[in-house]
């Protein structure tokens, strides 16, 4: 296997994680969601926290896709 | 490894993204399910965010399904 | 890599889609055994659904077990 | 791939599985901590379903274990 | 496939597993949490054992990442 191609499927690879990621992202949102539906008074005081964890939680899942541009493009 | 061997393994691996979909799709119509048994009269008024969820999410099984069959038969 | 090496290599992937399966079938009967178990009343009436949403889940299992079987003896 | 490297490799998938039977091992002491907590009168006469759920699903992950220890050292 | 290249993938395939392993770690906080939040009065009493189910599980995550580094820098 060539270094071209391994970087190919190392860019796959990558891309894997970043879908993951977004089961992590969607847990986030889903569970606010459903917070938020049984008791819609407190979810504008809870709106920060979730920016928050969206935030934590969709990084990680641009770290993979940064991953996958490096492979592909700059390495 | 020829570049045939690559695309038929690469569709095999698309095929997986396109089974890994159902599970997103699954879970859209289970909690809909499970929320609609527990009160009836407003599974009618929600059956319209049901079939967004249900189209975006199937969307997505369906891009993984199109890279498959662009593996097999295009490139 | 050999035509047969990879034979065995697909037979061995299939059977990860077997096991797979299994997570399918049994969230089916974790569901309503939770579900039976709340109200024992109405358990039987739910009969056939399980059996119907067992055998649909089963079936997918049995499809990645026919491809091995296939992958195995057949080609 | 000599079959030395191939027998490695698939004792190192096979811990994967052990690895994945640890999760169904998980969800039974999981599920049973959660109910012996709202209703500990009842822990004591669910306690033979648990080690039978527990003994079941342990078995799988050392039938993968198995499967491991035949790789690096039987064939 | 040369020996230092398989150590670089085996390296990879470890990572895999530290990533894995916060998915456990999530799990005993985000449970934690979620009873914390409806029974503050009791969150206190509890942090023992939540330390210790966060330090058996970050373990696991922890014994990838050896794995990792020694296929790295020992091996």
């Amino acid at each position: 296997m060539t270094a071209d191609a391994a970087q190919y499927l190392g860019a796959g690879l990558a891309a894997m994680g970043i879908g993951l990621a977004s089961i992590g992202v969607g847990l986030i949102f889903a569970f606010f969601l459903q917070g938020a539906l049984r008791n819609p008074a407190a979810a504008a005081s809870q709106q920060g926290n979730l920016i928050l964890g969206f935030a934590v939680a969709e990084a990680l899942g641009i770290f993979a896709f940064l991953v996958s541009l490096i492979l592909l493009f700059v390495v």
